[in-house]
């Protein structure tokens, strides 16, 4: 019973035997090889178009690359108050672009509120040297809520950063989760949607650590090998993480693994909301479940083996959870079992 | 006959098969399952006492982290002319140091001159304000000129490194290829000559990615997980880089690795020795050798589907290249076989 | 009618004649000037006890290195919402940090909330490696509201800084108005509270361009030289600088100058306060005051020749402003008139 | 006797009754006053065109402003060994440029040897991603040994600049002395030899602190405001610095004191030059000479009470100095006598 994250599940086994089959013979390094181009040329397929990919070992890497490839002196990101970019990455962003600042922005259930991100930016304006310049805005999909941002919302985001004439970046950590959930294309849920840059993840989904920096325009990424090489984000035996994705994209693999993880995720949400001693904080649709119930239960359950973490309520759903309850995330993977998740549910009861 | 480099070969077998063994199950993510904790503590009996480690993906990561956990502002490291860090890594340490400087220092054979790095370290007085403060010296070991400091001879450069009050870092990509080729322990090649911070390459001697950062003295590194965070390479399933370093340790694959890796260069070494078409531009001992020949034998050997890089030879050995010749460099690694040693050396002639 | 802001005066004539004394002759540079010795001097004496004193030319300048003095991998600060470190130099200490981030703690009249303060701090707990570390608290005295902290309200702050173990810094940019406000020594408003580093204001109360970031225990100064240096923040002709301060401490001109600045805002206070055509928005005691009216009075004040901000309200404070109303900045100076108040509060009726 | 520096000179009179003349009233701060734009206006006639200038403190603000205004990730930047900005800087322009790498470059005489420069941007290929790439040459006119590049040098470095696609920046903090030696226009040592970006030093030349850094293509300050900034460089009360300019530019005072800088220091030359006891260690035509002399003799001058540094000699020359000699710096300024040369003279015999 373990729904502490999905970075806590391993390697899907198609990943592992793609990396032992790839492990043989001599290949050129620094994303020279073979099986790199071919996995580019998979990514361009993907999207319809040409792209420019650039794998990277973390999610965080991916991201902070990305806003540091738009960077500017005095930059201003905007991103979502709960977003992993500004709390869960120990300024990372703001070490790799020297210092540009990241405006948290709120909104219900994990995502921006298009009226607050433009107040946010107008207190930015152009040319005003004391208060810093707009530089990108950033969201997560799926989000830290579990929650995914429907197309209009994304282009809701999107209309309003092209206004201000700033790029688009989207941390798809769980990007899969969320494009299973939408029974979208990944075109579908960027390119058409006004997205520039992509942080595109493998890892939670299956993968040992196989993230890419994907610029949608590859216009964008001109100096993108310098910042990664710079930051020590290129890999020697790239392939390796080739290799990974090689699997990861066969037969739409990371589409099923996905499929999985959100449909597990359905089941605890299913079971969540029958039951008489929690309820959901929200309805998320991805990975990631937020039920609220007494700290007696979570003890209880931690006692039976359940294993996951309390959450710090976000501001904004603070007041749903009462002073003798808290409100525990629940995190699903590949690698979740339907026995896992009704053995929780009958702990629960 | 693939000698380009080291990195051009995969991962071996057993750390391939470590990977799938360890791909199954929950474990706790960022570094804290048994099987992290469990390398640790090996690299502690390695090392014959505790020590801080932080496992990385790249040697240029391991070498910045390093530099940026003793930074200084206005701060100064020492290396030699043809070092890693200076040479081939685009400015990452001075990115990750926010911008301390790399201060080349001469030496026949890639190999620090004490010398000369005292009368380098002489041109930035205490306290001088306008010049910068020296804040390390780093030397590599083995050097990227395939030699090996001789223990004498990392022992004056800890020596003067100590005498200004400067830690000793040392740049062990290449550290197991120097270890066999000395016949020292670990403890006996770094703690006891004075070295404080050790990259110790796993990638190049039969690893996919595995490099670990180790403070041989643990209280250096009391900044060093946030440092490592915030520059984005603290992998959530850090296990898979344990788990390549439980193979690499097991009945000590890494040494037997390294042997084969050296043995395949001597025997390079003794064949282009006894060539009357080439001669090596220096004696080296590790897995690298560089041998001066004609420019047309290169563009032959090539021809015959030879792979290796034409190296610029180091400002001190530039003279030994005549008009018409050109330098190589050859290395061997872990999968290199006698018959690709033999098949160039048939074609060398 | 100029209340704009302090820092539209020029110098005040004593600042000037002392310039014009010291230009002849030559001394040393870099700081190593008689003079810069002299006035160092006169710091350890106003603060009675041996402080560390380095002279830049711009607050931000001050307040950057103060911060970047006590820096970390991953580091935090704290500050006030509405504070200049955050809210009006471009970035500067997150630049000069590498990256540091400031948290915007809130509080009523521009002062940090102690159990706010305590809470932010929370949220980033020791050795958790994903949220960044706490580094230092900072408070700006007298506040961007015109309003002092109380001794109280400062001891409560640092006895929160100091349970953290984080060093307190406090933007002084209107030091001397504070100080005269309060009728305290300097020592009194800082190191008897708990004040670490200071950044002290001259440029606002009189002087061209002379800022002193002073280090109340010189200890923590060990690396400041270089932090300055290297930012560009050492000027050749340092005697300049000195050559203010020197003019500015002499017979408590600096004193004698904040007082008259506090003494023009309070008459704006009283004046304003007894219009039936505009409110203060709250009590300030510094020389900035923050008065509400009708946007159209706004308008006639500007018509009639007076130059001051409309000011954005902040948070705390916006529903205070009525839908037709504004609220403006009026900022006194050592050069402010009793005419030019009185011309205003004829014109406001 | 003082030839330490020039800037150990204090501000002419002309300046400092600027100061005092503009000290009065209220204007614009942060570089918005009409004196300001007044003086912004003066930098367009004087270069012919319309240009783009940001008033700083310190000549280092500006170099390392210059340098950071054409920031690429993994940047190089090539200058002379001997150039104050890799010499004299504490690392700031690495600092500003979040570790832009600064390559030196041989030459005679304190210049770039056109031949060295080629060789030494070859070891950065376009698009080698372990190397860095180039991103600009920067020049010193005067240089650090006093010499001044003919127009034909400049377009030399400057062909090789553009052929590599990089911007030419000079280090103008003798600018004037430079000038007034080959007697051009500034337009005619910078914009009509391809230099793009300027440090124009006032503060060696007779100012208190006035630096300007002039992009002589507007189109490349497009960051630069916030580059200022985000630096702490923008004074608040900005038209101390247009002060001292204006004064500076009124009837070519500026043109007069390197003039007068520059004929005290042919003065020393031709005294030294008919001396038997010591030697010109090269020669040179603005306000810096290296003379040769016995260390007995530099005791002996130092005892009759002249001030000067003992300069290291450059690699090139160091074959010069016998091994009982020893290398001075004699530096004139705006504020050298004819006594104080001819007492020297004297005191040499």
């Amino acid at each position: 019973m373990i729904f502490t994250s999905d970075n806590w599940a391993g390697a899907h086994p198609a990943i592992s035997a793609s990396l032992s089959a790839h492990s043989t013979g001599f290949s050129a390094a620094y994303g020279a090889s073979d099986l790199d181009r071919k996995v580019e040329q998979t990514f361009n397929t993907i999207f319809g178009r040409e792209v420019a990919v650039f794998f990277v070992g973390t999610g965080t890497a991916a991201n902070s690359l990305a806003l540091s490839a738009v960077n500017r002196p005095g930059g201003v990101s905007f991103c979502h108050r709960e977003a992993h970019v500004i709390a869960d990455e120990c300024g990372a962003p703001e070490f790799f672009s020297h210092g540009a600042r990241l405006v948290p922005v709120d909104g219900a259930d994990g995502k921006m509120d298009p009226a607050i991100l433009e107040t946010e930016i107008a207190r930015f304006p152009a040319g005003f040297v004391h208060a810093g310049q707009p530089m990108a805005v950033t969201l997560t999909q799926a989000t830290e809520a579990g929650t995914v941002y429907q197309p209009d919302e994304i282009r809701a985001i999107s209309k309003i950063a092209k206004a201000h004439g700033l790029p688009l970046h989207m941390d798809g950590a769980r990007f899969a989760n969320a494009l299973v959930a939408l029974d979208l294309t990944p075109a579908q849920m960027t390119l058409d949607l006004g997205v520039d840059i992509l942080s595109f993840g493998g890892t939670k989904n299956g993968c040992w650590c196989a993230e890419a920096l994907v610029f949608l325009d590859p216009a964008m990424a001109n100096q993108a090998a310098f910042i990664r090489k710079r930051a020590a984000h290129l890999f020697s035996k790239s392939r390796f993480i080739a290799a990974q994705f090689d699997a990861y994209f066969e037969n739409d693999l990371w589409l099923d693994l996905a499929r999985h993880s959100n449909t597990m995720a359905d089941r605890l949400r299913t079971g969540i909301s029958g039951s008489s001693r929690a309820r959901l904080a929200w309805q998320s649709s991805a990975n990631e479940i937020f039920p609220i119930l007494s700290k007696s239960l979570s003890r209880e359950l931690m006692a039976k083996g359940a294993l996951f973490y309390e959450w710090t309520a976000p501001r904004a759903a603070s007041h749903l959870v009462g002073a003798d309850e808290t409100m525990l995330r629940l995190v699903t993977s590949f690698a979740t079992t339907e026995d896992q998740v009704d053995q929780f549910l009958e702990c629960l009861g």
